[in-house]
């Protein structure tokens, strides 16, 4: 047996989420089902860097899992993707050591956001994007991004779900970028807790269409106090974008 | 009563195309439905551009329709956009004259087509861009366009089920542009037949790839015979970009 890790990309307009639900279409299962047909109906179980919610999508999603099967790495990409439905793709192959785990060893994420600013709603960026058609002020935003950077308890910026005791992160990098009428956040850090960056997001548009100071974002980190913060943006501006690995299979 | 212009986007992929057809959904059901639930219940119709196919996009058809309804110009965009699905949005709508055409007065089409050039499939570009992963040499289409330009029998370029007699068009423009691994053609004309844009298209793209010389194409439009141009590129990379009207509702 070796092991395979895998970079896969995503839309997750029709998917229940990544994770097996019975009876639901998931990205688990649909890759699960791929690899059990390359190995002739025997079972194949994949491990992935985390989950993603229903309507969330993955450019850079990564996975591992073992295999026997004796196929050249480049030769795997295209052997997947011949067997994967058109909303998933492999986007690359490689072998990888025995203990490479693909969530243990993750050291850090990027997630972007998309939010398309217009009156009036994009039938094209309907499921790629949230609109957002009220005032928005790019430099308010840019004033409050310092005050997330670093470490901190982020029990006031995940969902009242989230079933991890240990709520500190590190947030090492947040930008924003305009392009066209798309306004991208990029959100880097060691870990995200369960709907973080979607109400990071929705906290940072609150600042920029002037509804909460951004000044206010030391005191609602302290709060921890999930209705301290802002709304939770919608799933589908949110994309896992890459999956680091700095000490790999050590 | 009076005439009402309304620019229309949609995202092509869940219709069977622009035109009513008995149980399909098409583009000019959804909006008539919207229509005729907005006049409580009567029937309108609308006229549009021309057609559309299954899965072929749309970012500025034009339709026209009458109505009694006293609703201001600018607030039947959002009185509309709030009865058509996600998939379909009016961008523009405005009164016109009583005599004004949406088929008839049409002086000009332009139509982009999006062609993406990678060896993998892109989970995000399956129903907007055709995936085109051989080689291309786009300094050979480039030299092919100004062979295409000007007025022409276009029957080798026009599907055989073509029903209009008169297969002469005038091609005003055609020009090629690379974004990132698109690869985005603009055609513009006084008119174009059934299929013309995908077998253009088609055709350019094996200039592009080596199959067919650029200087060829004199003698496939002389031939008058389908048969001797390129393959027809298939529907999801094509879209209706603008509609122009020069006289209008003169």
């Amino acid at each position: 047996m070796k092991r395979m890790k895998c970079t896969v990309s995503y839309d997750g307009t029709s998917f229940a989420g990544y994770q097996v639900q019975p009876g639901k279409r998931t990205v688990q299962r649909v890759i699960e089902d791929a690899l059990t047909k390359l190995h002739k109906g025997a079972e194949v179980k994949i491990t992935a860097s985390g989950r993603t919610d229903a309507g969330v999508h993955a450019k850079g999603q990564v996975i591992h899992f073992d295999t026997p099967l004796e196929i050249p790495e480049d030769r795997w990409t295209i052997a997947l993707n011949a067997l994967l439905p058109a909303d998933v793709a492999v986007t690359r192959t490689e072998w990888t050591s025995d203990t490479f785990h693909a969530r243990f060893d993750t050291s850090g994420k990027e997630y972007r956001y998309f939010v398309q600013r217009r009156a009036q709603r994009d039938p094209f960026q309907r499921n790629y994007a949230s609109l957002y058609p009220y005032k928005l002020d790019v430099s308010a935003i840019r004033k409050a991004i310092p005050f997330l950077i670093g470490e901190f308890d982020f029990t006031s910026f995940c969902s009242a779900k989230t079933e991890v005791e240990d709520k500190v992160r590190r947030i090492t990098s947040i930008d924003v970028k305009e392009d066209g009428d798309l306004l991208i956040f990029s959100f880097k850090g060691n870990g995200f807790l369960y709907n973080m960056v979607r109400i990071l997001t929705g906290t940072l548009l609150a600042v920029g269409n002037g509804q909460l100071p951004a000044d206010e974002i030391p005191a609602i980190l302290a709060a921890k106090d999930r209705t301290k913060a802002g709304k939770t943006a919608p799933p589908q501006g949110l994309y896992l974008w890459k999956v680091f690995y700095e000490n790999e299979g050590k």
